[in-house]
């Protein structure tokens, strides 16, 4: 069955503590290519039938509306995967 | 500065307990197109200069070591974003 794919990262004027939490510990084990870290959330919604449109736009109004709290994040990115 | 992408979801075979959480709100809400949601995490390394085959192994060594708990949780992806 498809699956669509909704991307969701904290806002990037926001402070990402777990995201510097784990920078610090990148440093810590001598990792060094990486400036930053930033953590988001990802969702696999199982589609239930074929993908379409209106499925597409009930998964966009989702992902703002549920998936999202659109005071510090934002959805980057919602993708079909078959 | 480009970034790399790594995805990270729990195993299949594992009960989600926080996409059935969000499936069961969906059908209070009443939306049916979706039979199951599952939930990881998306992580953004942003890497200081390029992406050489250096710094794509050691972010593929870091996504199975540090970034995900590979008794619970698969890496389902690695990508760079420029």
């Amino acid at each position: 069955m498809p699956t669509i794919v909704v991307d969701v990262m904290p806002k990037s004027e926001l402070l990402d503590p777990q995201g510097k939490a784990v920078s610090g510990a990148f440093s810590r084990l001598g990792v060094a290519s990486f400036s930053d870290v930033r953590i988001g959330k990802r969702f696999e919604l199982t589609v239930d039938g074929d993908v379409t449109d209106d499925v597409l736009a009930e998964a966009k109004k989702i992902a703002e509306d549920v998936l999202s709290n659109s005071v510090i994040e934002d959805v980057v990115g919602i993708e079909v995967v078959e």
